[in-house]
């Protein structure tokens, strides 16, 4: 339908960020590796079980004031089919806190195949006569290189199941612009998939002015999350690369609107590690995290018109 | 370090296609999914099962015959956790029979994070001192959306690991021109990316003269099929949207060099569900398969010269 879920739920917590859960198993305090690793030794098994002991403890210190998690699938691919498992517990554990989840998985493929995606990650798989979520996030990001079929079986389910996606158009990292800057026609391929985006969403504007297909537009580039702000006016931004990636609070202005909404700003290895950061004890990891989400907020509320 | 295994393996067979394992649980004959569903209902653990069962048949009636299966993530991803751990099953099963797999994940993502996918599908995950192989595919494909450090991760594995990967290209789906077809200075985006597999796998070549890094081309598109033979003379192609999608073998002719390689065929549903096509008994839905592989070798090499 619309992004207005995810909107309502940043203006409740005035808070325009989301915590990405992107894992690695050294992230993890030592006190939980241990407890797990020795039940299990050095196994994918019991590195799944100490991630999900530590997602658990970073929700719960986060949920009353971040509005979403967004937690990167290709960590937890990287721990098997027990890593994806615990994908799908902690997709259903922020949401039984009232979080609004986006799954970070950047799918794409031709129709058929992007309906299974679809299918996979937003909607219902049917069995027989049941119908079952596979891992139910509320939102996933997309590649649109494969153009409109690609797209449109998420569409649908946005539409029936109030969901929404993200689909990359400028990306955070230093090559991007090796395709995604060079000029079609005068128009950089960000823009082409930019205005993409707006038509894909046409259809399904909410109440504050925004559509279900939002757009991944890096915090590294200020330039552009400007310009493609003017532009997209009805695309809700996912802005990776502040904190970690070295984009800061002040260049990420030109991505929210005159009413302070328009954009949703990721922060994921800086709130996990922000107890190796700080310097505290281990055991306040998730304490550590809970100060970086209200720095985090802090600094970029700063920066925007209200 | 090149394709030369999978290569070696198409000669040594001489059978220049791969099987798509894309299996929806409608595919799998009745008598395979009511044993799974009486045992543990309609639900994703009795699917998961089936589908095992049905790609093992499969696998074990064209193991001798056919190189490399290709299993699609998007199909077993719709059976959550359980089919993403059916998918793990099937790649080692195929591989313990010899068969060449490389996983269609059209995986993308910023070089951190596309570090983390490419230790999940082709290497080897660290868990303490013990490295373990999340899924140990043989190849992967990819989305080259994102750039060059979105891809240097996997060169990194693909030279010490002996794997490779296909890079999205010029996919086979009707809007596929949207953005490939756009042109950058009288280039089309297609051949821009091409351009940029060839630079990518300059370092890998092997000696048969084609790399590590393999570009996904459609049959649906004779006409660039052919004249990205001729742009990308060290790129390995993909080429699915044989049969199912519409593609004949007459139009694939363009895809191989004259010795008759640089080019591997795709077929998925036309061989999962060549019984229902056939008409025979369901009992014999491996036979089909087994039967279909060998028509469309048959077809594909009536066209190639060799």
């Amino acid at each position: 339908m619309s992004f207005d879920r995810l909107i309502k739920k940043i203006i409740d917590t005035n808070n325009p960020t989301v915590v990405g859960l992107d894992p690695l198993i050294d992230y993890v305090p030592d006190f939980i590796k241990n407890k797990y690793f020795m039940k299990s030794d050095f196994t994918l098994e019991a590195a799944s079980e100490a991630i999900f002991e530590f997602n658990k403890a970073i929700i719960d210190n986060i949920y009353d004031i971040v509005p979403a998690i967004k937690p990167q699938a290709a960590y937890y691919e990287m721990l098997g089919w027990r890593g994806v498992m615990v994908m799908e517990k902690t997709i259903r554990y922020a949401q039984s806190k009232g979080m609004f989840v986006m799954t970070d998985g950047k799918r794409n493929d031709i129709g058929a195949t992007m309906t299974a995606y679809a299918t996979a990650h937003l909607g219902c798989t049917q069995i027989g006569g049941n119908m079952i979520e596979a891992f139910g996030a509320d939102a996933l990001t997309v590649n649109g290189y494969l153009g409109t079929d690609g797209i449109a079986p998420l569409l649908e389910i946005c539409e029936k199941k109030d969901k929404g996606i993200f689909v990359l158009v400028k990306t955070s990292n230093k090559s991007s612009g090796e395709l995604q800057d060079q000029k079609i026609d005068g128009t950089p391929v960000y823009a082409v998939m930019g205005d993409m985006c707006e038509k894909w969403g046409s259809e399904q504007i909410g109440e504050y002015g925004y559509s279900s297909v939002g757009a991944v537009v890096g915090a590294t580039y200020p330039e552009q999350l400007t310009e493609l702000r003017k532009r997209l006016p009805h695309t809700l931004f996912l802005v990776p690369g502040y904190g970690a990636q070295g984009g800061g609070a002040e260049g990420l202005k030109g991505a929210f609107d005159k009413n302070g909404l328009g954009a949703i700003v990721n922060s994921s290895r800086a709130v996990m590690c922000a107890y190796k950061k700080e310097g505290c004890d281990e055991k306040d990891f998730a304490g550590a995290a809970r100060r970086e989400v209200i720095r985090m907020r802090d600094d970029i509320n700063s920066v925007i018109n209200k």
